[in-house]
Order: C-alpha cells, then sequence, then structure tokens
C-alpha cells in the first residue's frame, strides 16, 4: 500500500509540474498535439487490439458478465472513432484566454482570463474509450490529466497511453502530462483522493459506492457525477400521445444510463387512461412497475413500492410509479428524492410548467421532452467529461470550459492602492 | 450540543423551504425588497444601536482588544452606510436569467439559465456590518441566508436580523429566508457544516483555524476564502521607484488584511540598492524584516528567517525576504509557500511578467501594481462576499455570479431521443 501511494503520488508531482508550461501554449500548439496524439493511437492500432485481447481473455477467466464484456472490446473500427473524437477537438472553441478586460479609475487593467484547471484526475470503470477521449479534453483545456482505470481494462489503457505519450513527445511536450495509475487495486483510488496540492480536481466516473466514497474522503476537490434518480411527471393537462411517447423513451430506451427515469408520477385525473397504456406500450421491455396503492389498484400487474424503491436508482427495466394530487405534490417528490440530475413535466400548460422547472431542483428540467436528453454531444457540447449533479463550479453535462478557473491578470504602472 | 444541532437545523430548513420561492421572483421584486430592508434597518436605528451598546459593555468587560471593539463599534453613520450598501444592489445587474438558448437537430430548445444556489451560510466574526452586507447579497442573487456570526456582536446581529426580516415581510417575502444562529458556540459552526441537503454552500470568512476545520469536516460544499500568504517579487529589471512604491504599498498600508503581502522576493542584481531603500521607507511603520542569509549580510537589522517564516501569514508589520537568482526561482518559492491569493512582479521586462503570470498559480497576479488591489470593489464587482483561494466555482473576489449555479431548462414537442 505505501508502494502505491507512492507511485500515485511520483505521478501526480510529474503532471504537476509539466502542467505550468502546457497552461502557456498557444491553442494552436495544443490542437496540433490532439492531431499528433491521435495519429500515433491508429499508429499503435496492432498493440492496442493485441493488449485488448489480453484484457478480453482475462476477463472471460474471471467470468465478467457480457455487458461488460461488450465494453470492453476494441476494434480497428473503435480505435478510429477513438482517434476521430480527438481530432473533432480541434475543431471546438479554445475555453482558455481573456474573457473580459476592464481599466478601473485606480489605473488598473484587469484581465479576466479562463486558464486550466493544473492536474485533473479522473477515476472510471470498464470502458478503454474513456481513456482516449480524457486525455483529449485535458491537452485541448491546458491541464495535465491522471488516469486511474479499472482493473478489467488495464492492459488496453496502458497501451492507449503510451501511444499518447509518444504523441506528446513528438510535439516537445512533456509525457507526464498524461499519466495511468498502474495500479487498480482500490489503495490506488485512495491515493489519489490524498493529493491535496497535486491534484486541482478528481472526477469519480462510476457507481454510486465510489461517487460517495470521494465525497466522504477526498481531501482535494470533487466534482460528484452521474447519480441519476431521474422523474417523469405526467400533469392532468398532458398530450396523452406526447406523454406516452416521451415517458416510454425516458425509461426504456436505455435504461442503464443516468439519465434515464426511474420514477414516473401521474396525475390522478389522468392515471385511469394513462397507467394502463403505458403498461401496454412498455410490454416489449417486460417492464417491471412499482406502485402506490391507488397505481396497484388500477393496474393490478404492478408490485407494491417501498419508501427504499423512491430513492433507488435501478439502471434497469424496473419504475415506480406514484399517483399525486397536481404538480406540487410532484415537485415535492421530486426534490425529496431525486438526485438533482434531470426531471420532466409532460403538460400542455405553460404555467404548470413554468412552476414545476423553476421549483424543481435539478441540473436539467424538461417540459414535453425526454431525460434522455442531458448529454453533452445531445446539448451541442462537443465533449463531455462526465455529467455534474453538484451545483458549485459545474452543472450537468461538463464540456471543456468545465476544466478551467478564472484568473485575474492585473497590470499597472506602479498602481498602489490609496 | 443536541438542542444547538436541532435548533441550527430548523433555521435551515425552514431556509430551505423558503428559498424557491425568492427563486422564482423577478428582479423588480427583489430589489423592491432590498429597498424595504433598507428602509427597516434605518427605521430599527436605536434598536440595533442599544443592541450595539449592549455588545460593546459586554466585549469590554471581557477584555476584547481594541481593535476587535472598533470593528463591533456601530454609529448612527455606520447603520447609514449598511442600508445604503443595500440599496446601491439594487442598481447591479441581475445575477439570474437566461444566459443562452439552443434549438438542437434533435427539435428541443436548450436555455442554460442561472438560477441561485439555494441556501447559502456564512460564518463570520465580530462585524455587525457583514450581516446585512451578506443577507442583501443573498437577496439580490435570489438565495436564502444563514448567518452565524462571532459571540461579540450577537446582540447587534439580533437586532440587524430582526428588522431585514421584518423587510422581507412588509413586502411578502418569507422571514425565513434570513436566520441568524442564535448559538455562538463551536457546535453551532459544527452544526452547519452537516447540513448536508439543507445548506447548498457553506462560506467560513475567519481565521485560518475555521477555515480548515470547515474544509476537513464540512459534509457540505465550501468555498474556500481569505487565507493570503502573498509575495511581491522584484526584478532585475524593475524600475527601481516603482518597486519601492508598490511594495511598501502592498505591505504596509493595511497589514492585516489578505491581500497584503508577507514576503518581499528581491533578485539578486537588485538587493544592494533595493533593500536598504526598503528597509528605510519602511521606518515609519517600524516594519521588522526576516531575512536570509544573504538579506542579513546585506542588512544587519534583518532577522533570520526561518522556514516556518515562510509560509506564515503575519498580517502585521512583519514581513520575509528572500534573495533569488531570478524569476524562475521566484516562481518556485511562490508556488511552494504561497496560498493561491495574489502575487506581484516588478519589472520593466513585459516577457518576465507574462511568464511570472502565466506561472505562477494563484487567483489575482499583478504586474507593477499592488496585490492590495485584490477586492471586489476595486475590481468593480459592486458587491463581495468574500475572497476565494480555491480554484473550483469561484476563485478570486466574488461577487453576487457566485452565489448562483446553472440549471438547464429544456422544452419540447414530446421530443425524445433516438
Amino acid at each position: 500500500m505505501n508502494t502505491i501511494f507512492e507511485d500515485v503520488k511520483a505521478l501526480c508531482t510529474a503532471a504537476k509540474s509539466a502542467a505550468p508550461v502546457l497552461a502557456l501554449q498557444t491553442v494552436g500548439k495544443r490542437n496540433r498535439a490532439l492531431r499528433v496524439m491521435a495519429g500515433r493511437l491508429m499508429a499503435a492500432c496492432d498493440d492496442i487490439l493485441e493488449a485488448n485481447q489480453k484484457d478480453l481473455s482475462n476477463a472471460a477467466s474471471n467470468g465478467v458478465p457480457k455487458v461488460m464484456m461488450d465494453r470492453l472490446r476494441l476494434t480497428r473500427e473503435r480505435i478510429v472513432d477513438m482517434a476521430n473524437a480527438m481530432v473533432e477537438l480541434i475543431a471546438l472553441d479554445d475555453p482558455l484566454g481573456v474573457t473580459k478586460t476592464f481599466t478601473r479609475p485606480s489605473g488598473i487593467t484587469v484581465k479576466e482570463t479562463r486558464v486550466p484547471l493544473g492536474v485533473v484526475a479522473i477515476i472510471f470503470e470498464a470502458r478503454p474509450n474513456v481513456t482516449a477521449d480524457a486525455a483529449a479534453i485535458a491537452i485541448k483545456s491546458g491541464n495535465a490529466m491522471i488516469l486511474r482505470g479499472g482493473k478489467e481494462a488495464i492492459e488496453s489503457n496502458r497501451a492507449i497511453v503510451a501511444a499518447l505519450r509518444r504523441g506528446l513527445e513528438a510535439e516537445g511536450l512533456s509525457p507526464d502530462l498524461i499519466g495511468l495509475v498502474g495500479s487498480t487495486d482500490r489503495e490506488s483510488a485512495n491515493a489519489l483522493m490524498q493529493m491535496r496540492g497535486l491534484v486541482d480536481v478528481l472526477i469519480p466516473r462510476g457507481g454510486k459506492g465510489l461517487i460517495r466514497s470521494c465525497v466522504e474522503n477526498a481531501k482535494v476537490p470533487v466534482i460528484e457525477t452521474g447519480a441519476g434518480n431521474c422523474h417523469v411527471y405526467v400533469d392532468k393537462e398532458a398530450d396523452p400521445d406526447k406523454a406516452l411517447r416521451v415517458c416510454v423513451n425516458a425509461k426504456c430506451q436505455r435504461p442503464s444510463v443516468c439519465n434515464a427515469a426511474e420514477t414516473l408520477l401521474v396525475h390522478r385525473d389522468m392515471a385511469a387512461t394513462f397507467l394502463p397504456a403505458f403498461y401496454a406500450a412498455t410490454r416489449e421491455w417486460g417492464l417491471e412497475l412499482r406502485g402506490d396503492q391507488a397505481t396497484c389498484a388500477l393496474l393490478p400487474e404492478a408490485l407494491p413500492v417501498t419508501e427504499e424503491d423512491y430513492a433507488t436508482e435501478y439502471n434497469d427495466y424496473i419504475m415506480t410509479v406514484k399517483i399525486v394530487d397536481g404538480v406540487e405534490e410532484a415537485i415535492d417528490h421530486i426534490n425529496r428524492y431525486g438526485t438533482r440530475h434531470s426531471e420532466a413535466i409532460l403538460t400542455e400548460n405553460s404555467d404548470t410548467a413554468m412552476r414545476f422547472c423553476g421549483m424543481v431542483d435539478a441540473a436539467a428540467v424538461y417540459h414535453n421532452a425526454s431525460t434522455r436528453f442531458t448529454d453533452g454531444g445531445e446539448f451541442g457540447l462537443g465533449a463531455e467529461i462526465g455529467i455534474s449533479t453538484q451545483k458549485l463550479h459545474a452543472r450537468g453535462p461538463m464540456g471543456l470550459s468545465a476544466l478551467t478557473t478564472v484568473k485575474y491578470m492585473v497590470s499597472g504602472d506602479g498602481a498602489i492602492r490609496q
């Protein structure tokens, strides 16, 4: 464990000393680095596929579930996609630079400037494409990146990071700007959380346990991501067709992700018609419904809901259902059980929609649209490092600007304060 | 202690349920509330002065130092100033509202909107004017505010908060939007730190001990403020007159505040002329210098510096001095010992200045100007709730926008994700 701590510290120290030099580079230079990194990634295609084969056979002998095997598996096409995603970052606006200049009566000129955070660390699970994505977003925004991936993908990650570091070196930049934590033990994640003064922000992307552990134990600043106990509320003035389409999409299109809905709230006046229609429409996925008493009375197929169900993010074909007396009860329920991620109302009454969207406390609120749109790509950010469910610094899908902070550059001609 | 915890929780719960209604008010309504609150503050002038008299006589019998008595003392003029500061907020731009609207190919319209954080809590010391300032900034930005002041000012704070709450009620708003923690025990500060889900951000304004305790123990999000171990670096290409003027100002104009300089770094080539001139110029304040060996050799009056001195924020007429070989050594020293607050370089070489300002990690960097300018008023923010020394969310002087977060308001016509 001490060795792991020292290894992580050495990686972070190297990143910390490499970061200020990257921060001084022009966007042209950072973009050239991205292009060269993408080239080196393509050139290392065979090495990466070979490493990925090792991961896959280790995973197979460890009985890793099929869905995780699919995420882990790389192909030539997937590597091309990874390289293309890096090249696409080149076209995005530079998140760094002067945003405002003002001269004050005291004679000073203040330039409000966006600068990189410094060293960004990310803890993530078994998807090797995140490795390249995260590293590229860091370089574009002038940051060093420490990656701590899951054990299933360690060989693939090593090969990918080696290629990216060669790209940095070829552009005359320090390879230490991208560091991969060699250990995938829990100790290495814990060590990252202690790197105060070396890690400027830690972004956990993974299960609830990981995120809670980071929030509670980290001595470095953390951005919480991903927990999504999302709701759809069907108002008494909802258009039934739109409501059905949106609710089915929010729940069933891809239930494993954080912006999928977990609870359906239905106005009492709509329940008798809407719930049977919703039940029928979700038969092709076999959606399990867990409802309150009124729901179970209307839908004999529904199981009784528990208090704990309301607070659960299933990420599965299970949904809780509650019949409410109006928008106020829906708002109260959401603000009590929601995780401040994405919440939707279905109604043709714009006053009701405004009240809901104003009073519900969440990163994204939807009027007559699916919660599934909370995503950097869908919002047009061009790149996404995660979805923040906290309020400070960044909220919702985080693009390049989430990896920057402000610095005031002040100049004078010997100006002193009176 | 349990009672204190329950009292704080009740106050925060009341604020949390009052906050969403304020968030829906127009800026016109929030401004009217500020005007009425200022009026009620003036109307309560006699009550406040009477309460302040109690605080002053308690403080006198507890042997509170004279400088703190001065901060504590209110006069009719100071109350007028407090009321005027509230009215001045009316003229400031609304920090809330839609900042960007974009329609996406999927058919959704996304409105990026600034919304209040919700419940802001502040822990501060004996200055009663902070009470009115902080409450007014909260109302302008649509937030509820929980105030936990020092024990010396408790009677004054009670009278001030009572007046402000009457103002809110007169405007038909909930008085619970401004809550004063009745206990000034350490337990009440600790209780505030535990209010996860009720307090959206906690801002400690006080000594290092308080800030460290918040950062280490708080379960709620914290913004670190105020620690300022600031440096001035006199380069070999500095203009000696400007350098002398700025260094004296940075150290001696008001040494008790966080943006005052604590360490003077001097280029070896400048030391023999600059240091004696600086010493002579600071005689009127009796500034004590603590220098490295080379400094002590040049200035027999300097005491030997310790490693601990370099890391100390004196807030007093004491300054450490170090002779360095160039800008790189100055940058290394600052990034090692600085608190990321305000750092200055004196030089006529703009390349050196750019290097220093780019590489030094601080909220504000100064070229030929005094560190003393790091201040909401001096930067023209119009209102200041503190000076952040962290990188996430807000950095440097925090104005109204630091008390807001983003909310994505999305609408569609039954839009679903493909």
